[in-house]
């Protein structure tokens, strides 16, 4: 690819942190488990939530949730039920769209059947994509944050039908890879308290026969929306009990990928994604956590963000 | 050229509004002045200026005085000595930049010879273009707010050298027909109240061999600072004496040209601004005003804009 990543000074913010990396990515719950078998034998407890106050909401998507890591930017916010979203006109798709994952989200029993594909009438009609723009386009609506993560409320799933949760994708790596890296997200629900997924379209630079790096993207439709050449997410993972925050970023070439391309492959450094994207995520993690780590493509590296 | 011009239904606003139009920004106490004209005999009183309170400014260019028109989005707002401006952290240019011009603006000892390009350091350091990306590019460092519009002060001069005021730009163009813009820009202050000029970068998107749309723009330098296919400059001009709001906007490819081209030939209609920038200026210059002519290529058949 032609496109730089820096990696180094940015991403190691400070001095080393104390906690082992082996316990890194370990199941939630065993050593609470295993310390307090002797109490829980003896009086009778309350299941107290591990959870902070301002997680203890209605609904599992709800933006108050969804605002816990701040936003990327602060151009264009649209709260929806499931995600809250930056809207850029200029490419009529989202600039990011940031929802939060947990078994309570993904259980119910709406169904995608009932969702319809619209267009986002919050959007003033000069920069606003239709459902004409993508017919006979060759690609699909994909969806930014994904449907089957909001089985919760109907509402919550219809809201992501919006297109503007939604850009131009390849048929193949909607319908294959990218919906392996949802399935991944949802699958790690398991394992953290709660998954923050931002997803995002990327404009790369790349380097053209007379040795210039050029950006070139495909618009389509009436309303030219801009066909991203690159999807980022950025999963910010959330561990219980304080031991703090981790954070996968991935970046998939808007076109098919063989399936039996590990997705730890398109692990990126999310320097690379803020570069690129204009966005800045570290900044307003930190300031919520005091323990960042940067899963990268290789376990044996695991970076330490640090403020 | 390969983008679409539409004009016609949005620009056509509405019906004409009922307030006479003749009293708009007529000047304020000339009632008062004669209901109390008895009074004013009496006693001794301080002279009421002319202007409305938005306009009670020391600096002919201050923000307060530029936002009178509104803003065309409102992301990343910078409020400068002599601007404000919107900067897009993905391109690291501005999206746009505003500035008020008069004769008091034009008029001062500032030098240019004292101002010197530097970057903006209150972008962050990931999307912030410096000189270094611009040494070597071709490009010149463009300003979108002009440095010859605000002699009135050397900080206002100083602070169109900030690097988030300039894009990269043809030197041709820079030097010739741009600069020639800007020159008609400063040459209508003698005949309009106030000059406001929005200036900033569009990336449009052309046909490719495979008759399909692309934008394609060249990124230079270390930090990728995107070199805009066109520039546009929209003209709001605010006649005395409530005559109204003129309108005139401007597209020029960010290539060569030759000067014998009369600068009405890049006159276009502001709906194809709006539509290929993601900005909007009309709805917002129409809180202010119930006259606004778009002054189009053809002076036979200016279109008239009701709200």
């Amino acid at each position: 690819m032609g496109w730089r990543c820096r990696t180094g000074a940015t991403l190691v913010l400070g001095a080393g942190v104390g906690a082992a990396v082996c316990r890194l990515l370990s199941p939630r719950g065993r050593e609470e488990e295993a310390e307090g078998a002797g109490v829980l034998h003896r009086v009778p407890v309350l299941p107290v939530p591990s959870v902070l106050a301002s997680e203890l909401t209605v609904s599992p998507g709800a933006s108050v949730a969804v605002m816990k890591y701040g936003f990327p930017s602060l151009a264009n916010i649209k709260t929806r039920e499931s995600y809250v979203t930056s809207y850029d006109p200029r490419t009529r798709t989202a600039s990011w769209v940031i929802e939060r994952l947990n078994p309570a989200s993904l259980s119910g029993s709406s169904n995608r059947k009932d969702c319809e594909f619209r267009a986002d009438d919050s959007v003033h009609v000069f920069h606003r994509s239709t459902n004409d723009d993508y017919r006979g386009s060759g690609f699909d609506r994909g969806h930014l944050a994904a449907a089957a993560n909001h089985k919760w409320s109907q509402k919550a799933m219809d809201d992501t039908f919006y297109l503007s949760n939604v850009a131009p994708q390849n048929p193949h790596l909607n319908q294959k890879t990218w919906n392996n890296l949802e399935k991944l997200c949802r699958s790690l629900t398991k394992r953290y308290l709660n998954v923050y997924v931002c997803s995002g379209p990327l404009y790369l630079p790349r380097q053209e026969a007379d040795g210039k790096l050029y950006v070139r993207y495909q618009v389509i439709g009436q309303n030219h929306v801009a066909v991203p050449t690159h999807f980022f997410k950025v999963l910010i993972l959330e561990q219980a009990d304080g031991r703090g925050v981790e954070l996968r970023s991935y970046v998939l070439p808007n076109e098919p990928i063989d399936e039996k391309v590990p997705l730890e492959r398109f692990l990126v450094p999310i320097e690379t994604i803020e570069r690129a994207s204009g966005l800045l995520f570290v900044p307003n993690i930190m300031k919520r956590t005091s323990s960042l780590q940067a899963v990268t493509d290789r376990p044996t590296t695991v970076p330490r963000i640090h403020q």
